[in-house]
């Protein structure tokens, strides 16, 4: 009975110190060995308990969470492979600066590396994808122990929440017995709290930053992956005060609800524009303040790369700036607040004209686009025009991601765009979305490829266990669509066997499994017809089949027209 | 050109050396930045290529037919999460000592660690879970970094084929263009051959071991998991020199092929003996004998614990036997062949006479047991009666193997059985049983969980590439049915939430899916009518519904009436 109160007590100091340090969602996949854990989680009030049987799928639902939620989200397993499944979310959610708290569940050291039944090394299994890993004691009556707890907690908890955040991983073992009693309160804490400064420009440090861009004559703006909760005000205060076209990838959802004075700085057709080789040569800037991740759009990396613009700043709060094209020049290491706070007030220049005209035209031939029989882009400028105000899209990765650059055009919506685009992954795209939903409440809509829809179908499985708000378009092209765009598609020999790889399937029966609302079509006509019909069911699909032939002619085709648009308005 | 060819060559050369090395099977997963190894691989003769989509279930796929071939196999992916992914493959791999050999492209470095899409820090990313990780150089025009390919290619599979046999890992970056010259032969190989030795007694040695074993006074031997091609002539020989009661896990398969002169010595039925208190007290052995990993038999882990016979022998050729329990007290680490030329003969003992009339007397009862509605004891004991003459038996984890521990009956029938026990994950089971049957080309038939086939439906990806001759028998009591045995289903709160976890999915979508022939069935008499149909599609699923706690009920209803039966007997 004693080790039971012994064991209870660690247990809910643990959950009290997670969630001291701001805890509010734990993804729980079923086990034996993580049994106190999991019981403590689901007795605590004010916790919320999401179930995943498929601890791949739990770590990107959970990835979901903490991406939609800004705020760390427990993911708790039992011992063995189970722990191992969670490997693809780690990897994302490290690349994509995700606060994810592992917890594994472990056996005791008796048990460990001696053949025991899913019993495996666990000790920083997740090697360099987490940024903090602590092997945890048994539980046990001791004060030393209670404050190595409740600070190892905090101080994991720190480094998850630190720039660049990240995930951290807590290996626990228990011996059995594993119940717990349920009516003992959580111990009290030995530690109060944390209080993080930002990284702030001083004085010297603004002058200078304020100088580089005082000192830019041809000067823009990229915003990349960036949280969906920035400061959209101070960001457009900034950037007015700029005058500098801002290039706006879809993540860094600066193109949904626009302000009226700077709606002609968003520049949402770059991907297009700069497949022309005459706007490229007049386009060349001499500085770029880049905030985010490097976009999406090949067309501007490989610009980029090529012209090497002489100041390249890229704004991070993280030590490790992210730099794909080896082109930045300065780092300025500080919060996205403080550099908001400079005020640099320039007037428009020709440069910035060039943008907005060459914008403008782009987006006048995207707006008259009408795709063709198999295309995908119109399935992607249809939906975009589909969404109502206050919704959220996620975006597979591979086609629909690019497919949306194209599509998503700046708007006075509120429909917040997400990706995984730490890896870029199309593993666990489902389960991303449904942990999206989960944390934010609004109805959602994922575009997904079907090769990684089929990847992370068992993140329906959450659908079981939780209320949601999701519809599914699903592009089936049979197979991988993006290898089309890729030198390897110019080469007969093993193609389809190895890049194109048709499964032949098709989903309707996983919306019967899974008791969805679904629809088939093959035509943008239909999709639109599918698209007005209301939604009935919590989980909708709606299958579209296209053709990896034609919509690689209608992407290049489209191109063509924007080029040659731009390239006789001179 | 010039570059293609430095790369074709490189891409060929490693080809050439994993063949010669002994690889024969490789299993890709689409992507680009392993283009030209794939390439390689699919233009090559002799070597068989499977595709998979989903990273997860090849990595099971390919431990299945590196467990079945008792050959390397090679897994490919390209760079990023999809890596990640193969983690539980390789993590069962190195636990169940199966010679994985996994290749992972990368980025080269200047697209490391920068923010590139798909980059993440594969170096050494599976961690303590491989025995042997490289990261390769990029392609190269240089002699010594031929040799290095020969020499480390060769390296790493002496690794993975030394015991205990496990996975390596390969890191191969390459940088674009990845397009090879199809028409490039393989270079010539700077190495020639591999010749090991395998651990011998010498005399000395051999003459403890006889020593031990004469000095026995009431001798058990147990042979667990075990490799399946081991030669069983010379064990049986063995054993029936010394004859002791052997007690044969279903993963030992001795009790296949049993041969008539040592058909009383195969114990199958220790499980169900060894609840009996008073059978246990008569049983105690002083000198174990233990070949294989420790059965899955808790009954018996639980006896050996309690008993600590005073010599308990380990036979393993790895350094770091298998000891879960704590009571080995010789390590023989030695081949089995050097064990099985030892010559001890022995007559038969009082103590081998209690075992075998106990065995005899819980065979009666096992041969009549006819369960109740709901049980799932009955459709193992079925299925083990159905099954003809050389087919292939693949256990899931959790209760089919128990299950098949109980009604798998030593038979002359040559039954291969299968499953996943190195670390025992529910995951990754339907790949594994179709890398089985693509190895070994017999009829397969897998018995399987609910849970543990949703887990894993993405391995039946793989079908739609490949022939197949799989039967699925899916035992859906709507799920987590082991712990109803554990003390969690004492506790009534949260018990349903966190461990029974009732999806409520049945499986005739995914049949539809998958182009099954598919039947449900609720009763033991319906499962049997099912069996007797011929099976008329490459892949074939019988759903059966059984009920949790009916199952329970009847398992230790059984348990019990063997007590009686064995305690009656004095």
């Amino acid at each position: 009975m004693d080790n039971r109160i012994v064991l209870t007590d660690y247990v809910r100091r643990m959950t009290g110190a997670l969630m001291q340090a701001g805890v509010k969602s734990v993804v729980i996949s079923p086990g034996s060995r993580s049994t106190p854990l999991a019981y403590a989680f689901a007795s605590t009030d004010n916790l919320k308990v999401y179930m995943q049987i498929d601890e791949r799928s739990a770590g990107y639902f959970a990835l979901g969470l903490a991406k939609a939620s800004r705020e760390p989200v427990v993911l708790l397993c039992t011992s063995g492979t189970a722990a191992s499944n969670y490997h693809p979310a780690i990897t994302e959610a490290y690349y994509a600066r995700i606060p994810l708290i592992v917890i594994t569940a472990d056996r005791p050291h008796e048990l460990r590396e001696v053949g025991a039944p899913q019993a495996i090394d666990q000790i920083r299994m997740f090697g360099q994808h987490v940024k903090y890993s602590i092997d945890f004691p048994l539980a046990e009556r001791n004060p030393d122990i209670d404050d190595f707890i409740d600070r190892h907690i905090n101080r994991a908890l720190s480094v998850a929440l630190t720039a660049p955040w990240g995930p951290v991983h807590l290996n626990v073992p228990f011996r059995e017995p594993l119940l717990i009693d349920f009516d003992r309160p959580v111990p009290d804490s030995t530690f109060s709290e944390r209080i993080a400064g930002e990284a702030m420009l001083d004085t010297t440090a603004a002058r200078q930053v304020t100088a580089l861009l005082e000192e830019a004559e041809r000067g823009m703006l990229i915003v990349g992956d960036w949280p969906h909760d920035m400061d959209k005000k101070a960001f457009w205060d900034f950037a007015d005060a700029l005058q500098w076209p801002v290039l706006c990838d879809p993540l860094s959802n600066l193109r949904s609800e626009v302000p009226e004075n700077v709606h002609a700085l968003c520049i949402d057709h770059y991907d297009a524009i700069l497949k022309s080789e005459v706007f490229k040569e007049k386009a060349v800037p001499t500085t770029v303040l880049r905030l985010g991740a490097q976009p999406v759009a090949k067309p501007l990396s490989l610009f980029l790369k090529k012209v090497k613009p002489s100041v390249v700043i890229a704004v991070d709060e993280s030590p490790e700036f992210r730099d794909s094209l080896g082109i930045v020049t300065h780092h300025i290491q500080a919060s996205p607040t403080s550099l908001f706070q400079l005020v640099v007030n320039q007037s428009r220049t020709a440069y910035t004209e060039l943008w907005v005209r060459a914008n403008e035209l782009a987006s006048e031939v995207t707006a008259n686009y009408e795709g063709v029989p198999g295309d995908e882009g119109i399935i992607a400028k249809l939906l975009f025009e589909h969404l109502p105000d206050g919704v959220d899209l996620i975006s597979g990765s591979s086609m629909p991601i690019r497919d949306v650059d194209t599509f998503f055009r700046k708007t006075e919506k509120d429909i917040t765009h997400f990706a995984n685009r730490g890896t870029n992954g199309i593993d666990g795209v489902v389960s991303t979305a449904l942990g999206i939903q989960a944390a934010r409440k609004r109805p959602a809509w994922l575009l997904i490829g079907d090769l990684s829809f089929l990847h992370d179908v068992n993140g329906l499985i959450a659908t079981r266990f939780h209320e949601m708000d999701l519809t599914i378009i699903i592009v089936n092209n049979d197979g991988g669509g993006i290898f089309s765009y890729l030198p390897q598609s110019t080469v007969p020999e093993h193609f389809e066997e190895l890049f194109g790889t048709p499964t032949g399937l098709t989903f309707e029966h996983i919306a019967a499994m899974y008791d969805a609302q679904y629809a088939a079509v093959t035509t943008s006509e239909a999709f639109q017809t599918e698209l007005a019909k209301p939604k009935n069911r919590p989980l909708r699909m709606i299958e579209v089949f296209t053709n990896r032939q034609m919509n690689v002619k209608a992407h290049r085709d489209l191109w063509q027209q924007i080029t040659e648009r731009l390239e006789g308005d001179e």
